[in-house]
C-alpha cells in the first residue's frame, strides 16, 4: 500500500509546514486571530482531530508529484502548505457565502466568531497561502517560486470565477448543462489541477510532464465532482456518511439536476414548482432517473475518470509515489453508490 | 507645481494600468462580476467619474517615488495598480464588515449585490492585484517581481492584522493609547510604506534608500491618520466635507478619544455612559479639548509629519518628482483644521 505508507511520511510535515505558515499571526495581540485560524484547520477548539481537518488531498497531491517526477517531497512542502491554505481560506468564505452553519461537523467560524472577523480571517490565510509559496525560494529556487507564485494566483482567479458562477447560479432558473462546467472547473477542477501542476514545478520537469500532470488533477477534480453529485442523490446514505436527500433538498443544481431540467419532463415540472422536502426525495431520485440522469452523469464520470487516468499514464509518474498517485485516484474515484 | 503635472500624465496611464488587470475578469458568463469591479473603481454605474474613484494616492506615491530616485516610472505601473488593487479590495471587505451603505456617496457593492457577490468580488480583486505586481517581469525583472510581490504580501499580512484588531477594538472597553497603534500601522500606514517601498525597488535603488522610502510612506500614514482623527472631531466641517460629529456620534475609538478615556475625566465617564447623541458633540469636543486631548493628538500628528519629512530627506529624492513627492506629502498633512 504505497499511498498509506507515503501519507504517514508526508503528513506530519505538511501539518508542520501548514502550523509554520499559520505562525506569523501568532503575535502578542493577535492571539485571537491565530486561535480563529488553528480552529478552523482543525488542530484547536471543540472536536479538534483528524475529522475536523479533512484529508489533506490537495498537499498530499502535491508531494507525490513532486516525488512520482523524482523530485524530493520536501522541498515541495512550501507549495503543499499553500495549496491547503488557499483550500482553507476559500471554505472560510463559502461558509459565509453559503450560510453554512457547520463544516465538519463543527460550528463554522463566522458562526462563532461573527461575519467581519470571518472575512478578515480568510484574507489573512489567503496571504498566508501566497507567503507559504515563497519559501519555494529556499527549497528550490527564485524562478521556480515565481513560477509557482503566478500558478497559484492564476488558480485563485478561477476560484473566485467559479465561486462568482455558483452564488450567481441559485437565482438563476434558465441553466443548462453548458453552465455545469466553467463553475465546477473554477470551485474544484483548477485547484486540484494547480496542485499536481505544482508538484511537478518543483521537481523541474519538463513542460510537457507538467501539462500532463495538471490534466490528471483537473480531470480528477471533474471526475470526482460529478461523482460527488451522483451520490448526491443516488448515495447510499449510510455508506457515504451524509444523506442522500440533501442535495435535491438543499435545491443544488448539480450535473444530474440541470440533465432532469433539460428534459422538461416531470422532474423538471417538479422542480419548479418549489422546494422539495424529504418525503420526496425518493420517488424523484427514480423520476430523475427514468429520464437518463443517472445514466448520463455516470456516463460523463466514468468519461473523466478515463481522460484523467490517460492523463496520469502520459505523465508516466515513477515509483512508489507513482503507485501511490493511481491508488489516490482509484479511492477517490471509486466511492460506492 | 510639479504634482499637478506629473500626476496628469500619470492619472491616464494608472487607469488604463487597473482597467488592463480588471479585464481578466472580462469574460463571457462573467459579465456582472467584472461590473461589480468597475462600479467600486468608480468607471461606471450610477456616480461614476472622479469623485467616486478617489484620488489614487497610492498609485501616485509609487510611481513619484521610482522617478525620483531616476528610474522610469511606466516600469513601475504594474506595482502601482497591484498597491491601489489591494486598497480596493480591502474597502470592499470593509464595507461589509462594517455594515456600510455608502461609500464616496455611492451605495456600496454589498448593498447593491449582496454580501455572499461582494465577498467574493473582493477576493477575485485581492488575486487581480497580486497578478497585476506580478508585470513587472516584463516591465523590471524577475528578481524584482519576486522581491516586489513579497513586499505586497507581507503589507497584506498586516493590513488583515490591522483590522482584525479594528473590528476586535469595537466591543472592548478597555483600550489604551497604545493599542492605537498596531491598528492603524496595519490597517493604513502599512500599504502606503509599501507604495513608496515598491517605487524604490522597481527602480532598483540600493536597500537604505528602499529603507528611507518605506519610513516615508508609514510615517505619512500614521500623520495622516492621526490629523485625521483630529478633524473628526474638531474639523470643519464645511471644509473637510464630512460632519465633523461623526467620529464621536460612530463611537470611533481614534487617538483622541483614546487619549481621553485614558484621563477617566468627564469625557470617561460620558462616553462609558452608552452612545453619543450629535446635539452633545460640541460640547463634548470641548470637553476633551479641555481635557487636554487635542494638544496631544495635534503633537503626534506634527512628530509624525516631522519624521516622515525626515525620512524623505534622507531618501533624497531627485528632479520634479522629488518636489512632486515634497509637494504631495504637505497636501496630504496640512489639511486645514
Amino acid at each position: 500500500m504505497p499511498l498509506d505508507n507515503l501519507t504517514q511520511s508526508y503528513l506530519p510535515a505538511i501539518e508542520d509546514e501548514l502550523k509554520s505558515a499559520i505562525a506569523l499571526t501568532k503575535k502578542p495581540g493577535l492571539e485571537n486571530l491565530h486561535q480563529m485560524m488553528t480552529y478552523h484547520m482543525g488542530w484547536e477548539g471543540k472536536g479538534s482531530g483528524p475529522k475536523a481537518r479533512g484529508k489533506r488531498i490537495r498537499p498530499l497531491l502535491t508531494l507525490l508529484t513532486t516525488e512520482a517526477v523524482g523530485g524530493d517531497w520536501n522541498r515541495a512542502l512550501p507549495a503543499a502548505a499553500a495549496v491547503e491554505l488557499i483550500h482553507n481560506f476559500s471554505l472560510l468564505h463559502d461558509d459565509i457565502e453559503d450560510n453554512s452553519p457547520l463544516r465538519r461537523g463543527r460550528p463554522t467560524a463566522w458562526k462563532l466568531w461573527g461575519v467581519p472577523q470571518a472575512i478578515n480571517t480568510g484574507d489573512a490565510m489567503f496571504t498566508l497561502a501566497h507567503l507559504a509559496i515563497l519559501r519555494l525560494e529556499e527549497t528550490a529556487s527564485s524562478s521556480i517560486a515565481l513560477k509557482a507564485t503566478r500558478v497559484l494566483q492564476n488558480t485563485c482567479l478561477h476560484l473566485t470565477q467559479g465561486q462568482y458562477l455558483d452564488i450567481a447560479y441559485e437565482n438563476r432558473e434558465d441553466l443548462s448543462l453548458n453552465d455545469y462546467w466553467p463553475m465546477v472547473t473554477g470551485k474544484t477542477a483548477a485547484l486540484l489541477g494547480a496542485c499536481t501542476e505544482l508538484g511537478a514545478l518543483v521537481a523541474d520537469s519538463e513542460e510537457e510532464t507538467r501539462v500532463h500532470y495538471r490534466h490528471f488533477g483537473l480531470n480528477l477534480g471533474l471526475a470526482f465532482q460529478a461523482l460527488d453529485d451522483l451520490l448526491g442523490i443516488w448515495g447510499d446514505a449510510a455508506k457515504i456518511g451524509k444523506s442522500n436527500a440533501s442535495d435535491l433538498v438543499e435545491g443544488k443544481k448539480s450535473l444530474p439536476v440541470l440533465f432532469g431540467l433539460g428534459k422538461k419532463g416531470g422532474f423538471a415540472a417538479r422542480w419548479a414548482n418549489g422546494s422539495i422536502t424529504p418525503a420526496e426525495v425518493p420517488g424523484l431520485a427514480d423520476q430523475l432517473e427514468a429520464e437518463g440522469a443517472f445514466d448520463y452523469t455516470k456516463n460523463i464520470a466514468d468519461q473523466l475518470t478515463g481522460q484523467a487516468l490517460e492523463a496520469l499514464e502520459w505523465a508516466n509518474p515513477q515509483g512508489n509515489a507513482g503507485a501511490a498517485l493511481h491508488e489516490l485516484a482509484n479511492k477517490l474515484l471509486q466511492r460506492e453508490l
